[in-house]
């Protein structure tokens, strides 16, 4: 066993703290990595909460992660030591069932296995993630992170950048059409550069009119300010298709009919409670209101290499370890442009 | 202007009685049809009833209508005295919209004419429907009833058949895949027959078990009690396509827990109220929530010749046009199988 600093929720109530976890020697397909950066997740808070219920303690939370391959097991020809990868939601999963043989882990029959809160497949042991220093993950779960990304940049491309790209490319968007982000956080932000570099006319509708200059300057096309008077009867039937990234509750009926005749609305943000939904607002014009949830590897894989070739990257906020719980109450507040990560150097000299 | 007899509600609290109405002559593009049967419609009720509001009265309801060509306007060349045709839900639109060019008329920008409850475009004077003798209707909203084709189980095809072949062509039902039609009623049985006609394994989810019989009957291969226990958690992930007919207050989310990934659950039903929705239900398996409405002139074509090409036309009770106010009530119970049918000639004799 390999004995590893890390930052850990000693239960639902407790700030994170130092904490050591073990991470498993390296077998014959396992990757160790060296953690040099982890983003910070909204869901990263939630569950160290136990927002979500079944939150196993102490939990070391964390599914941006990027780093270099340290060691490599045995049977692993497709990495080597020094190579950058990163690692996102989940490190396991069946392999037979019909989702894992499409690629599409993140709908594993049996479940993905989560990064950390989750636990492993073979020993029930739960799974610690990003908040350490280093990870020890099958070689089928590593993520290659192009060359010339920026690695603080591309840790949150792991969940914030699939979890836009995979419904953008899922749903068919293209060069041209219109497309509409709801909400200018960390998904919101990665959807709007993900969206533009497709080719489409990107309009950001948000809550807050203080955003305007924003989203304009991370390349949106316009924007909306839905708390105006009007600004949704004046922008009815104008997208071919809205991602909604907020979890807030809000109305998705209002939403719906910016949406032109068989538009999509793709839910990427989770509210806790159920939300109205009228049938009207669905049979007229042949709406769809969809889902969306991160993506498999080979697609997460085609995220990063589409983010490199169209120079993408997160815009974050590096922050020590130590600086965790301050940065949860700036999320919480909305007070982040638009992704912390957390410098795990911080950790090691610690 | 030609004095036609008809069954009206004077008002929203009046039974259907006897009462005139002027047709047009037919213009130059006009065709003049002698109705046979006018099928009846949930919506008729409603409309007449003023149940969703703004309702035009005194009113004549029916767009479910059969009949023959009596006349034609001088600059006809596709019609003929003595087709047999069909008008359905509506019969003008603006003809230059998006939607109009694509030949998706029920969402014409400017809204399409309804067959009743409407307003002609251009003099604004209020549509009549079905329940009268004779309709006068612009050419090109007018339907040809394929030969061989029992006239009286025709007519729900126009609002009931398209209703349903509508979206399980537009969302790609094919031969071999799991197909759910929730409720039995008249768009349900015929959900039923054209699934089963594109090759599908049908299942009938129904709250009635006493329906069971019935569903297997019209040909569905499976039926599921939804108040059964474990109902829902059996067939979890079972369904490739959800038809939804009902219009009763229910639980989507129940429902979408049926679907496979990348599953649709398509809304014909329009509930008066709002459904909570919860977005976990969508994004888990990435399923989607659609609605539909109707179908555009050339689709309702399509859909009479498939029907024709496979032997499917509606189950239905003949009534004569003076048993309409307890026709309503039945259908109030849902003891209709599957759809009234009014014999125009009841009127005509009277």
């Amino acid at each position: 066993m390999l004995l590893t600093p890390a930052f850990a929720a000693q239960n639902a109530a407790s700030p994170l703290a130092p904490h050591s976890i073990d991470r498993r020697e390296p077998g014959p397909h396992d990757v160790l990595i060296d953690i040099a950066y982890c983003g910070v997740c909204h869901s990263d808070i939630h569950q160290a909460r136990d927002e979500w219920g079944g939150s196993i303690f102490p939990m070391v939370p964390g599914h941006e992660i990027v780093g270099h391959v340290a060691k490599v097991g045995g049977a692993v020809t497709r990495w080597k030591v020094g190579d950058a990868v990163g690692v996102g939601c989940f490190v396991d999963s069946c392999r037979v069932c019909e989702s894992c043989k499409a690629g599409e882990e993140q709908f594993c029959s049996e479940g993905m296995t989560g990064t950390y809160n989750g636990r492993e497949r073979g020993t029930k042991a739960p799974t610690y993630g990003g908040y350490s220093t280093r990870i020890t993950v099958n070689e089928d779960y590593v993520l290659r992170i192009p060359e010339g990304m920026p690695l603080d940049r591309a840790a949150p491309l792991l969940c914030a950048g699939i979890t836009t790209y995979s419904p953008l490319r899922h749903f068919g968007v293209k060069a041209g059409d219109r497309v509409a982000v709801v909400g200018l956080g960390g998904l919101g932000h990665m959807g709007v550069k993900i969206a533009r570099a497709l080719g489409a006319h990107v309009t950001v509708l948000s809550s807050s009119p203080g955003k305007r200059a924003d989203a304009l300057a991370l390349g949106a096309d316009d924007f909306v300010a839905t708390r105006e008077a009007d600004g949704f009867r004046a922008n009815a039937g104008r997208f071919d298709f809205i991602l909604d990234t907020v979890s807030a509750p809000h109305d998705y009926n209002a939403y719906l009919s910016l949406l032109k005749r068989d538009g999509t609305m793709v839910l990427v943000g989770v509210p806790d409670a159920p939300a109205p939904v009228h049938a009207f607002s669905l049979v007229m014009q042949r709406r769809r209101l969809a889902g969306s949830l991160i993506g498999g590897i080979r697609e997460t894989q085609e995220m990063l290499d589409f983010c490199a070739a169209h120079g993408i990257a997160s815009d974050i906020e590096l922050i020590p370890m130590q600086s965790i719980n301050e940065a949860y109450e700036r999320m919480i507040k909305g007070d982040v442009r638009y992704r912390f990560v957390i410098d795990i150097s911080s950790l090691k000299a610690a």
